[in-house]
């Protein structure tokens, strides 16, 4: 314990107290499966009664789809410095088809391991890493294929449905579940989410869950297009900037707005310490990109990278328990002319780095060489792949051009590949595109990607709004999202300008919970609607308390009341600031309910029952006067 | 002058110093037309030139379609308590077709005017009314009809055409004139817009410029869906809190961020003499809302309004300038049920108080019943209708049900009416509405309302998100002006919880000119791209104060880059925080770019001639290598 710095043992501190506090009326719910150690976390937020004229009507409590993980829990105990129980130890165990290994494998693993000089920032209590057997191969895709239904499945089925049968089956929420058709673009959403239709999703490839058999924390998660949108953020230092408590900080941040997963890009010092920190204390997936730090190894020399130090690189950071490697594979060597008279050329890291190593050695990228190598590194651990589009386009001037779709069509032929060897695959795909080009995108990536689950940075609609960005990019991905995207890789507004700081991860998560939350709502997934009806009907009613916490921010929105009306007594008041107390439009509807109710008027009553559009045009041929005198 | 509160004095002080400070490397710039009285300002970017290893290369200035009148320019002399210059009276006096009166001829502009009791709050150069000589009708669409191109026509042509077939014929300007094609949804955007396109739209009622005989000082521009996308902003203070000085001040800040129209919604104290203040500092087209004022004035009780009393208040606020009243005279009483059984019923406060109207007294809505004589005052001032959508939805659940769209059809009734008087009109619309059903309100819109202009609120496509509702909203605000709405109506992020303060009007602002772009961008309007080309040319080339100078909000945009790069030198410095100095992905591209150049290879050439996706696949097919040894 000696070895932790004193900074950080104090930022544990700080962090339990300002990342653990629970959200207001709202309490951590564990729904059991199958088996007691399979319990999925949900948000229970409860409500206020609402006070009618006939008397007090109750309004149920709302399920929220929950990533925060036990920080969120007040009965966990939290040490960042133990990192979080591993939850899934049992189930990969029983598995029995992988095994202890005596360290790490990799040469660099081994080598920062025993480096003295690195005590001070390692994290303390390192998990032996696990491997599958010789001959195994431990995937979920592997397993739903062979007809498994794994607890993970399990585990997922019932966090996607989020109660829906019981709320179905119980009064109180009839109104709340009234929703709107979708319109889907095709994809497939059944009424209730079984474990079979998981595990067949898998076997398909239309959806992944990425669960490293070494991060056994964390809590499983599905992304594919017929679940509820995902949103991913990413993290990471740089050369510049950042260390490793501020990443951490940052990683349960991400959970608790919301995260579904997250990416450590970092890029400085000290990229393993900063990522066994991470892992250790993450409940949802973790991604890297590994030639970032292949690169670092060849002191930012792209030509020097070599197939064996990234094949190093790869079992390193999968024995650490990396969920998904982004790799950039599909950077061919014919494709970089293509993007030479662009506007912004290539602006993927990845891509540039391979890019540049391919012209530098006149020879074919070597992620995509190596592909069936990597496929055996990614099967013996269970690390997906998120197939990265290094040829995406930087501004919207080189949106859907040549580069981006034939690097598309590559990833396209390597995901075959990859379903060959059972290894589970998600689709990068852009970056900017203008609004009438982004369907294109989904279009393209379904068919030629056979429909393996797409994952989108944004995309941004427009160029012009650098320290907005959130902005121009969660229009593209609510819009990216309807038609189809599976996961939404998060842009705060500091994207173009600077790293973002907490605030900004912030407005950048729910930026994206909006998009998310918006596609889902256009889709029609079910039960998506409950939400927004329970929060209207608060808002409708002057419950302010309720209308707060059933937002994606209650802070911020109680925060802006109070910087109006900042007394108490208003949070109950049947007013607000807009119109004051002796004007409201929402009273004065409440006045022609009541007015309507109280006459019970035959007109009325049949507009009412009958399906209102037919009777509104009915009404306006008879030019009918519909209240009369009582 | 000593009537003028001191603090008003030092409010005036202040804004000088605050919101007349010009954008960075810009200058004012006026375009003349046919006359030199009409003078059209644009903004004018200075760019740095591009260091490359040829030599220096020119970087042309980019203009910027500019709403924020006098203020940012520094030749102009700005005082508040005189006013603008009053640009129009010269065009207006030369039609011979209006008279001077001799003071207001409203019962309540009288009563007010001579109020001592008001003499500190007054501002001081009020104008004498004007009004349409007898028999006259004073109206753009009245002289559009009649074949006339009046100078108001003139200058939203100029304004609109943004220099753009000057840029045409400027070599300089041909690669950042490239644009992707557009998907119009039926819009009819002509490469140039002359004066006699906009005469014609304006004829049709496709489009309309809102321009009161009695706001001389407004900026001409229009509203059409075969134009640029617009934005409104809306202010006014309440019961609860804001005075006049806050309100002004507010409406130079919405200029001076890109608002291009603005409505007074104030339901508090001294409404009138607020929107004075407003109207004689605005250029921009000013809105209201004339039922909040008539409530005012029967102190809140819908019941006790009258014909009377609200016919009053047209004519007051028509001969002070207000140059587009929203009239809520859709919600027929038979509709009012409808609504009953409604999540959030009805939400507008148009709409509630006319309902409540409406019910009280058994009769229909009186602004429908006197509609004929609300266009006969209309025509006598050119008052633009803005046909109120009282029965819009307060939720999603609400969304597109009976009362919105019946409403929407009487709104189509009223259309054609209105159009018999030659009076200009647009259409406003919804509110809450998820992303797969925004695309039917416009499309039912343009067909019931014969493609009468579009307004619209939003739409917030979903609930959840209090506090974030410029950005639930922003995102439906993007596709609905894609899908053809003529202007947005933007939503701050204080919507449902408070009163904006002057930050969020800048955020809302910039998100709405987000989704402006964004739609302008994916109509395909002519030149839309240049400024997203030439920030994304100076983003690539590291040209840091460049990419600042070209964005919505260049301040927000450096503060930004200033938080993780401080120093000066950071702003020429050829890389960024995200990957600091020793790996960069843009230094990366443009050696590979300075690599394809360098090796000048037939192949290579070949791809850049022929079209982009032809070649990729064919060097698919060849697997051919493309750089060989020089």
């Amino acid at each position: 314990m000696s070895a932790i710095p004193q900074a950080f043992a104090q930022k544990t501190a700080e962090l339990s107290d300002e990342v653990t506090r629970p959200f207001p009326s709202s309490r951590k719910i564990y729904v059991t499966g199958s088996r007691p150690d399979l319990r999925v976390p949900m948000r229970e937020v409860t409500l206020t009664p609402t006070q009618t004229n006939a008397g007090i009507e109750e309004n149920p409590p709302i399920m929220i789809y929950d990533t925060s993980g036990p920080y969120t829990d007040p009965t966990a105990h939290i040490d960042l410095l133990a990192g979080l129980a591993d939850l899934r130890s049992p189930w990969i165990q029983e598995r029995d088809d992988t095994e202890l290994l005596d360290g790490p494998t990799s040469a660099f693993g081994r080598e920062r391991q025993s480096d003295p000089k690195l005590a001070h920032l390692r994290f303390e209590h390192i998990r032996t890493p696990r491997r599958a057997k010789p001959g195994h191969n431990v995937t979920q895709m592997h397993y739903a294929r062979a007809g498994i239904v794994t607890p993970e499945m399990e585990f997922v089925a019932i966090r996607e449905n989020m109660r829906l049968d019981e709320l179905r089956a119980d009064p109180r929420y009839t109104k709340l579940l009234r929703q709107h058709r979708g319109h889907s673009f095709g994809a497939s959403l059944p009424e209730t989410i079984t474990a079979e239709f998981v595990r067949d999703e898998i076997a398909r490839g239309r959806a992944i869950i990425p669960a490293n058999i070494n991060h056994p924390e964390l809590e499983p998660m599905i992304i594919g297009r017929n679940f509820r949108v995902k949103i991913n953020t990413n993290i990471g230092n740089s050369a510049v900037t950042s260390g490793i408590e501020e990443e951490v900080e940052k990683m349960v941040w991400s959970a608790r707005w919301g995260g579904d997963t997250l990416m450590d890009l970092s890029t400085g010092k000290n990229i393993h310490e900063t990522r066994e920190w991470i892992l250790r204390n993450a409940p949802v997936p973790i991604g890297t990109v590994p030639i970032y730090q292949a690169l670092e190894k060849v002191d930012g020399k792209p030509e020097e990278l070599t197939w064996e130090m990234f094949r190093d690189t790869l079992i390193e950071q999968a024995e650490q328990g990396v969920d998904y490697f982004t790799i950039h594979a599909g950077v061919l060597l014919r494709y970089v002319p293509l993007t030479a008279e662009r506007l912004t050329g290539i602006v993927s890291r990845g891509g540039s780095i391979l890019a540049k190593w391919c012209l530098a050695h006149h020879k074919e990228n070597f992620l995509y060489t190596h592909f069936g190598e990597i496929c055996e590194i990614m099967k013996a651990y269970d690390v997906s792949f998120s197939l990265g589009d290094g040829l995406r386009p930087g501004s919207i001037a080189d949106a859907n051009d040549a580069a981006q779709f034939a690097e598309l069509e590559t990833l396209g032929e390597l995901t075959k590949f990859a379903w060959e060897h059972d290894v589970q695959v998600m689709i990068e795909g852009p970056g900017h595109v203008p609004l009438q080009m982004i369907e294109e995108n989904v279009t393209k990536e379904l068919k030629d990607c056979y429909e393996a689950p797409f994952y989108t940075l944004g995309p941004l609609i427009t160029d012009i709004a650098p320290a907005y960005d959130h902005i121009t990019s969660g229009i593209g991905a609510a819009n990216i999202g309807w038609y189809g995207t599976a996961m939404l890789c998060y842009v705060t507004p500091k994207e173009h300008l600077g790293l973002p700081d907490k605030q900004d991860v912030r407005d950048g998560i729910v930026t994206y919970k909006i998009a998310a939350h918006g596609a889902d709502l256009a889709k029609g997934l079910p039960g998506a609607q409950i939400r927004d009806n329970a929060l209207s009907k608060a808002r409708f009613e002057f419950r302010w308390e309720d209308q707060f916490n059933l937002s994606l921010d209650p802070e911020r929105a109680r925060e802006f009341h109070d910087q109006t009306m900042p007394h108490e007594s208003h949070k109950v008041a049947h007013f607000c600031s807009m119109c004051g107390p002796h004007f409201c439009s929402m009273k004065i509807t409440q006045d022609v309910r009541d007015y309507a109710l109280a006459h019970r008027l035959d007109d009325v009553e049949i507009a009412l029952e009958a399906g209102m559009q037919e009777k509104a045009s009915e009404f306006r041929k008879e030019g009918a006067q519909i209240y009369k005198p009582v």
